[in-house]
């Protein structure tokens, strides 16, 4: 056992110093600033890199390579010990804030939750709301490794069907230095359009802290704002048509836009199996919706109920979770409608969350071909993705996420229920965790907070996030016994 | 098309006809007990039989036999068709009951669902509440035709495991005399267990109007009572132990009863793979409900607890759907609970609902194989059911079931909520309509009926009902445009 955490716990060293150096940025801001946070990054710094500098001493000898296997406790170590040092400033700037809710708002921010215990945004340090929204920008870089380069490896939940699906930079991926190509050119595309969204927040009116902060929430789909009115704050339809144009990129296949990037051509996007589902549903959506909130006279003009309606819903659905309305105000229907539109949305590879757009379709076209299996009992079918035939071995490990995520829902939700939340509440509180979106309805709707949740619901909460966003499987099989076995 | 419709509109009025002629029962007793349903009964006998006989005389020169593929469209209009002359004596004797109520009133009873519209049923002539709970035994023995002989032959759902997993009278199940015979066989255990229930329950005190309308509710895994008070009203902790023994073994596979008899062993029983998983869940849930009712004060002694508890649990979970306490009354978790189990405890076989417990234990075993398998890639893993290997082909029947399953209760709740009505209550409607459990939670709780929900709901949960009777598929695929093709 011993030999098998050495080598994990080296890699885990050297990433918490890297993500320690990370600090810094929040630092040199409060620093110049001058603003009161100044000792709560200094102290983080020091604590974080200190501790992984240790570690990484402690283990350095090691030369025992990692064996795939590992990868599995080395992504939960990751995303379960990180958000502890995340946690530091805020803990040493907000004395009153307990551990419990410090890490739930630290998880949130690495899995691109964006839901909040936090009220009082408006009076943080812009130091301290530039370093919640990083969380988003780094948890964002985070998935997208682990969907490119990791879960293929690990053959978690259907994710070999990107390598013989996806053309191009996703093919044959293998932790060689041809998957650090890869994720480094999915990583320079985030980033150009993290730096495209927050120019185009700041020509568009906002001051560069609510820019910063915006660009990161809205590119790793995480869902902080630096306002307890969220995007409501800025009442500006520009802001909010930016908004969701970022949004609905981010929630694409960065490795399609890498290609379109690379063939400087619009063909990548037609050819993108998910893509054309994607737009259509949500946008479709944001259409229904609108009508639906006009006709319920929520608002009586219908282009205002298309504005919120398309904001609300887009944010929803591609798992950002800011608003502009209290969605939760308005008929259930619209807002049940949004949560089920995140389960599924997003597509693979994006920094969305939810079972996938690529699953989706995938059940979807094996159940069509079972109707028509039912009518032509001796037709050989095959289902294809994207003109490549689908293998027993993919279809089984997406009927088996499936059923893990519906699973997790009912499991989470009764585990709510039990510990005394309302039915609402933990129902939605649970898909909007596990699907990393954010906000749910009724006590944890989008005009309050996770505040109100016990301790206990707030661990659960957490667990959720880190389930969704670590595929589901990943967490399990670290949580078999099987897997502790020599 | 009119060549395809004649073999099948020939078969549908011989089961008119003979359906006609189990109206004589309640009209019988009506006379004997001249009760003031006579005409009611009367008029309806001979609409029925008339009905029947006049489509068979047009259609009866018709020589072709049906194919496989007519046994779709034959089982959908049987089941959509009989509710209607199954209303008439509703219709004639309460003139102001409607016809969507009496159409939903009928389905709820040869679905087995039992879900209520009426109110003030202990009014009601004895010939009316014992047609009533006639349809549930006739529905029963309706449902193990269709699930024995029927489904297996049509491919749905996984349904061709019975085959190959069920030992003794449902192997190679084929549209011959031996599939008769297997149906009748399994028709005698049916009835004999209906004349013991009833005997139990008359020696138990039930006056004999009562005990044939229970025996029937219960063996059907119906729900309807001859009381608003349904179960409670007999308050006698000695009735109830019958009724729960018996619902449990309604909620067995009618084939293991079978070889039980015909061998006279208990043999059968300890290798039925279904067998334990559903004893175990179902009485560890009236265990486990009873201490968290008693924890929560609802009941302040265990033992009144435990009664409570187990009544309504095994009540729901089975699918009978008869309560003896308002369990909408209780915090939450618990009427869940229930609703969860009963979208899946019963087995393959039984004449209970949901996706059936031989569906759940295959989509566990397959989960569990594939977290095994991201463990040890290169293991060659096989999934097995009471010792036989499950090919590729029923499990992708399975996950189309469990896609449809999900995605129904889905657009379902969602068509309910957006037409005006709760969350809770839609959610509910759906889950204990689509299961033909009967009772849901809130508005349409035990204490309540369906009577509260508007025409258009009505006709959405009578279709929820057929939908999950007929298993999904049958009547999912009668709606594709492909079937109506040439
Ligand atoms: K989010
Ligand atoms: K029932």
């Amino acid at each position: 056992m011993q030999d098998r955490l050495i080598p994990i716990l080296k890699v885990l060293g050297m990433v918490i110093a890297l993500f320690g150096l990370t600090m810094l940025f929040p630092l040199v801001i409060s620093e110049a600033m001058a603003d009161a946070a100044r000792h709560a990054h200094d102290e983080a710094v020091l604590a974080t890199i200190g501790s992984g500098v240790f570690l990484w001493l402690l283990t350095r000898h090691n030369k025992r390579e990692l064996r795939s296997r590992d990868g599995f406790l080395l992504v939960v170590l990751i995303w379960t010990v990180l958000p502890i040092f995340a946690a530091l400033p805020l803990l040493i700037y907000l004395p009153d804030l307990s551990f419990t809710d410090a890490y739930f708002e630290t998880m949130s921010g690495l899995t691109t939750t964006g839901a909040t215990v936090l009220s009082g945004l408006d009076n943080l340090p812009a130091s301290i709301n530039i370093w919640r929204a990083q969380l988003h920008l780094l948890g964002g870089l985070g998935v997208i490794v682990l969907v490119v380069a990791v879960l293929p490896l690990l053959g978690v939940g259907g994710r070999q069907m990107y390598k013989a699906e996806t053309p191009g930079p996703m093919k044959d991926t293998k932790l060689t230095p041809r998957m650090e190509e890869t994720a480094k050119g999915l990583w320079v595309v985030y980033l150009f359009f993290t730096l495209l969204c927050f120019i185009a927040f700041w020509l568009g009116g906002m001051g560069w802290v609510d820019a910063v902060v915006h660009a990161f929430s809205v590119m790793g789909l995480g869902g902080f704002s630096s306002h307890d009115a969220s995007f409501g704050h800025f009442n500006s339809p520009l802001l909010e048509g930016i908004a969701v144009v970022f949004a609905l990129i981010a929630g694409m296949n960065f490795a399609t836009h890498f290609l379109a990037f690379r063939q400087r051509s619009f063909h990548p996007y037609r050819v993108d199996p998910e893509l054309r589902w994607y737009l259509f549903i949500v946008l479709g959506s944001c259409l229904g919706l609108a009508l639906f909130l006009w006709y319920q006279d929520v608002y009586v003009d219908f282009l205002t109920a298309l504005r919120y309606a398309s904001f609300n819903t887009i944010s929803v659905a591609t798992t950002m979770g800011l608003a502009n309305a209290d969605f939760n105000a308005w008929p259930y229907f619209a807002g049940l409608w949004m949560l089920f539109l995140c389960s599924f949305s997003t597509s693979a590879g994006s920094t969305g969350g939810g079972i996938k757009m690529m699953r989706a379709i995938l059940l979807y076209k094996q159940v069509y071909r079972e109707l028509v299996h039912l009518l032509h009992p001796n037709a050989n079918l095959l289902t294809r993705l994207g003109g490549v035939p689908v293998t027993n071995k993919i279809t089984y490990a997406v009927l088996a996420y499936l059923f893990i995520y519906i699973a997790s829902i009912v499991v989470l939700s009764f585990v709510l229920i039990a510990s005394g939340l309302d039915v609402f509440t933990a129902f939605s509180a649970v898909v909007a965790t596990i699907n990393n979106t954010g906000p749910g309805l009724n006590q944890v709707g989008p005009a309050t907070t996770y505040a109100v949740l016990t301790d206990f619901q707030t661990w659960v909460c957490s667990f959720s996030m880190l389930l969704g966003r670590l595929e589901l499987f990943t967490l399990l099989v670290v949580l078999t016994p099987a897997f502790w076995r020599k």
